[in-house]
């Protein structure tokens, strides 16, 4: 405690989100304002410690807002300040830290003028929206019609935004940033991000536990994903001299250790980056899906303007559809079966040329939950990339349930691309 | 208390879930186990009163754990189960409530067992994976490598799930809701879902709103989804002889006013919807798709089985596509646009016929973000069934960006299937 009452904040500013709403307790929606808020204060070098949902209950409401007040420097209330009767955030506020709800007048102007724009006059549950409680600052909504507010209180910031997404946004980035960032107390941040496919979580951790340079401060994740493992890592310090050197030196060792497993340092998916692979190399493409079902031609198409590579994908899940449109032959089907690395290949020729594209793509195997033996389980896949240089071909045995089979499935195909594409480059 | 220090379980059970990571509380990843569970626990007639999430800290963890196993009867923790260093959750339970850390062979076996298969030999640290403490009940990872365990603690619950979305999600389902239902304390809850789309929210909700049957006690929801909206109500009372007639008149009621909007009335997907039609009619599908890319496909065969009616799919991105693949007329093309209802038709009938299936299904459109104009903007979608009695073409203006367009545009594809099979049952 301070002199006078006021807690200093630490070098670190320590928050707590709470967001309210029945909504979101009884799992009707997503919530995405945590995560919103929770990117965006990571980013400026907060740290955001705790995030609390509660339901519309005051009683539950009040002791999530009191034990915020207590552990946190600042605490981030979103939800709970609409006209309806289930909306108590305002009220809860104002009993917690005993502060009298203040008509704003200048607000209810504004509530009142936004309905008459819209020919209408205002409804009287709305004037509720224009009580504040005593001390407030009044934090503007641009998008909706409920402002939020922040109180000071003992050196800790409280900011009460709405629950909308949209609105609540806006005025993070417009409001609350701002002021965070006024309070003088973030650390200076560095972060660096490796997107991998195809190498365990634990080989990666060994890569990273062999580091020779010194990790203490250093937050290290591991986020598996369907398609692979990304590793985060993230510095701080007040000192930037020290920091970026370290980041530099350990992005350098990271990259030699993880080499072609990494498919992107930025947000981006690994769809992205074949498309951008092809289109910088000029080439097109054809798939051919048997095991994944249309998942991948779904997953290229995801990305905008691949139309510019992408130009036909074949799902052959007959034996009959295989050959009339992939011109297998009848006989490889017959001697190998469906699922086979000659059949992976055949597809992967077929669709080329069919597609009249620089590469062709192939998956085939056994999904499950039915269809596998002893000597072709569950799992087994091939997969098969065909271009003008090069014919490749990989066996996978891959673990989970159908939909994750798929899915790690139109992963590894994906990748076979951009290592394809890797290696004729190495070779010119 | 009860007399050998047992808290008896209220009526109705408090639940608390706590979700861990530094990748949820940074905001690096979106936590969607959260919403996931409480949606599984409400629909059950549990109530779920807090969510916390916290980062891989094992204080701040800690904290949280004491103070849900002090508020709720039933605490879920997810996350933090892994191999690596930064997954502190066995850890952290076993120190909150004095629980030694024992090495589970059974499990060690199986973890081994499973990177044989993958040809690998296990690394060292996944065999903290097999650690528990004392009087866990393990409870088993079908999906993925680390069990979940139970804890019961005072008559309280206790569950640690990992984090993986999928691998928690089939444990939620196959192992946590049959062992909260036999805590024995939930309220006699009758439930209706209706799954719809290509109906209004809005609409849903006058529908609602005009009920003559006294909706007191019952909690009514509309869930929005990806491709269209559910609605669930829970009926709730301990007395099932008024609970059960109630549920059965406002059941007959909405069956009534949604009519065919609505396409299940349990937890089962359009897709699946569609496939166990085309099974009971003998019936099987080709799909022809541009602006969907491959999606419809992938949702169609989704589903376990699906080879028995799905032969075909073909993503003709390029006109070439069209015209050699599908045999779509040149001609047409070039006059009407390759985004138009004639060429829809003659998509669904060139795959119709490539694939020698009973039904043709086919998309063509523009999901942006690029490639609209005046005549023909972004989210201008045609959609086409064939088959040999039918030939119906759709026309839809679709909102939202490209992933939802693709979405939208999927559903309304297979719900346009569903109708064609439904009205060819009217006829005959």
């Amino acid at each position: 405690m301070g002199a006078n009452g006021v807690c200093p904040l630490e070098t670190t500013l320590k928050v707590e989100i709470i967001t309210v709403g029945n909504e979101i307790i009884s799992g009707s929606i997503l919530d995405t304002n945590f995560r919103f808020i929770a990117r965006k204060l990571s980013s400026i070098g907060a740290d955001v410690l705790w995030h609390t949902s509660v339901g519309d209950d005051p009683e539950t409401m009040s002791e999530a807002l009191k034990l915020a007040l207590r552990r946190a420097d600042a605490v981030i209330v979103t939800g709970g300040i609409g006209p309806t009767p289930d909306d108590i955030t305002r009220k809860v506020v104002s009993t917690v830290l005993a502060r009298a709800l203040l008509l704003n007048d200048d607000v209810l102007e504004a509530i009142k003028n936004r309905f008459k724009l819209r020919g209408l006059s205002m409804p009287g549950i709305n004037e509720r929206q224009a009580l504040f409680p005593k001390g407030s600052e009044i934090i503007e909504n641009k998008v909706g019609l409920a402002p939020g507010f922040l109180i000071r209180e003992n050196g800790k910031l409280l900011f009460v935004l709405p629950g909308v997404p949209v609105e609540a946004e806006v005025m993070v980035e417009q409001s609350v940033l701002p002021r965070l960032a006024a309070a003088g107390s973030l650390r200076v941040t560095e972060q660096l991000l490796f997107r991998t496919t195809g190498i365990p979580e634990s080989v990666i951790a060994e890569n990273v536990a062999s580091l020779e340079e010194p990790l203490e401060g250093v937050t290290v994740a591991y986020l598996p994903h369907e398609y692979g493992v990304d590793l985060s890592l993230h510095f701080r310090g007040a000192d930037p001299k020290q920091v970026v050197p370290l980041k530099r030196a350990v992005q350098e060792r990271l990259r030699k250790m993880l080499g072609q497993y990494c498919y992107a340092e930025v947000e981006k998916r690994l769809e992205e980056v074949v498309g951008e692979m092809l289109v910088a190399r000029g080439l097109t493409l054809a798939i051919a899906e048997s095991v994944t079902g249309g998942t991948v031609a779904g997953l290229v198409t995801s990305v905008p303007g691949a139309s510019r590579y992408f130009m036909l994908g074949v799902t052959a899940y007959s034996n009959e559809a295989k050959m009339s449109v992939l011109r297998v032959p009848e006989i490889l089907l017959l001697e190998k079966g469906a699922v086979s690395a000659e059949v992976a290949l055949e597809m992967a020729k077929g669709v080329r040329e069919r597609g009249l594209c620089d590469v062709g793509l192939a998956t085939t195997g056994i999904a499950g939950p039915d269809g596998g033996s002893a000597e072709k389980p569950v799992g087994l896949v091939y997969i098969a990339v065909v271009s003008a240089s090069a014919s490749n071909v990989k066996e996978l045995r891959l673990g989970g349930n159908r939909a994750l089979i798929i899915r790690r499935a139109s992963a590894a195909a994906l990748d076979l691309v951009r290592r394809t594409l890797l290696s004729q480059e190495g070779e010119s």
